[in-house]
């Protein structure tokens, strides 16, 4: 364990060694307000086209602390090894997290690994906490979207799951689908800066837009209200959705959010958002109305109003 | 999913409800010297006498965060659960990390759940990540020890372990032993109040004494002395090691910790130890000596002396 640790966790992902001797990190933190989040990752399989659970493991997090308006600065990282993982599998996820990182300014503070035996896990799971930092006071959460706002998404969707089905059913399609898996936090920044007041910031994970929707549908008490024809959605991943037989409005991404902000303030978001790489395609799709609280409605693309259900049970299990 | 975190999960960690509709939690902290700290807990059994895996999953997380001078106040939780796993199980657990939450003054304010297919865990694994504050100038790490130190333990070792492995192969003693999982925060506070200037804490978990001494002759290039008759065992630890085959010196214990401090404030501490009832068994088992770098000798019960190795391999695997 002590071997495993020196010679392949930390030189990825502590290269200064200065992680080495302790159990926990000492972080000195200029302001007091900090966002705090955690999850696991458990994706199947752990390599995908687009990523592997190291930079999902990443992405993830930082996403979370993104969505409260918090620059993502620390993470930790527990990882839980099946017996045999293979060592070279175990270097190459190493490698994409220590890329990501790197990319998104983040540093791994503190780790674990626990080696389970065989037949106990799956190869490897990945658990991140992140801690950011809240430098504005905008206050972000369902409770705060009025009726009349605006829904803007911040790019297609679906990517991510289908990217992670079509590796799990052995398919392959005319043009790869990657992962959509990406950091929020650098439009996120954009939006604050310009002075864009967003009422709530949502993710879209487990369960898709729908989801989504849905959770908030029922936390702001309010009605969702979407227009199909204004989500966006690749010909690829829709044409891969009939294949797998899923509708795309309940695949995963890990690298799109919905942002719920007064109508007159969407010119300036969709302005701030197609300025970055990973939010260029930001359309509205939507609006929050004061109907039957926790409703979702969608027309559809031949102008059929249908009420749009969350999913219950998993359409894609282990999908992060 | 969401069903479960709602009636399962939420009112046990998160009794305030408040923790619901967010991916992060946003907190204050009053000042800006922080300490971060993760592990994964994968004991099998997960129940055990004087604890189970949800109670060592705070407590493990807090003594991380205690022995690096820091008061635990935050925690996040990530579950991964194989499919099928009892949810009177579940719940037992998770009443109990209530309890020691509570008893502890520590809250959890972020938690993930992830399922995972049966055959792809072992019941349930979890991971804690926890924030805590720096209100002192201590710095404690190996490289502060001077030769000369005295080297304190917090109380008798092994009962962890022995706890865990009873239970795995079915023994039963004439006295039942209990793990001595608890919060080290307590009687480290009591030591920082006391005016004590410690220059290195370290807790005994896997690999029990040996290891972490091991591991702080190395990386305090010092050799480490220790006395076999000083060191604390109860006769029944001794008992179930023979029987099993195991050398307390090895056993994983988890409410106990090292000391390494100046010899003349040695008293003191031991005064301040012996205030608390996880530390009341307090006594000096040895020093660290200007001796060959990385050697720890120990001086056994006949007079012989003789070299104390790490352990290479698990004497103990999943043992926290």
């Amino acid at each position: 364990m002590q071997q495993l640790i020196h010679e392949v966790f930390l030189p990825h992902l502590s290269p200064s060694g200065k992680a080495a001797d302790h159990d926990g990190a000492l972080l000195e933190v200029s302001r007091s307000k900090l966002a705090f989040t955690t999850d696991s990752y458990v994706v199947q399989p752990y390599f995908f086209p687009g990523g592997d659970i190291g930079s999902l493991a990443v992405f993830g997090t930082i996403n979370d602390l993104a969505m409260c308006g918090a620059q993502p600065l620390y993470l930790s990282a527990g990882f839980i090894l099946e017996e045999g993982f293979p060592i070279g599998d175990l270097q190459r996820i190493l490698q994409s997290m220590e890329k990501v990182l790197s990319e998104c300014n983040v540093t791994i503070v503190t780790g674990d690994t626990k080696v389970v035996d065989r037949g106990k896990g799956d190869g490897i799971y990945i658990n991140t906490a992140g801690i950011g930092i809240r430098e504005h006071d905008q206050t972000w959460n369902p409770r705060q979207i009025k009726p009349g706002d605006a829904i803007l998404i911040s790019g297609d969707i679906g990517r991510h799951g289908i990217a992670v089905m079509s590796v799990r059913h052995g398919l392959e399609f005319e043009t790869e689908i990657k992962s959509d898996a990406a950091s929020l936090w650098n439009p996120v920044s954009a939006l604050l800066a310009a002075g864009i007041e967003a009422h709530c910031l949502r993710d879209l994970t487990r369960g898709g837009l729908s989801s989504a929707v849905n959770e908030i549908a029922q936390a702001s008490g309010l009605t969702i209200h979407l227009e199909e024809k204004h989500i966006p959605v690749r010909e690829d991943v829709v044409a891969a959705c009939e294949m797998l037989g899923y509708d795309p409005l309940y695949v995963a991404c890990e690298g799109r959010f919905l942002a719920f902000l007064p109508a007159e303030q969407v010119e300036d978001a969709l302005r701030v958002l197609r300025n970055h790489p990973t939010t260029s395609n930001a359309a509205v799709i939507g609006e929050a109305l004061s109907g039957r609280p926790g409703r979702v409605t969608l027309l559809n693309t031949i102008g059929v109003e249908r009420i749009l259900d969350m999913l219950s049970g998993e359409q894609l299990p282990r999908i992060c």
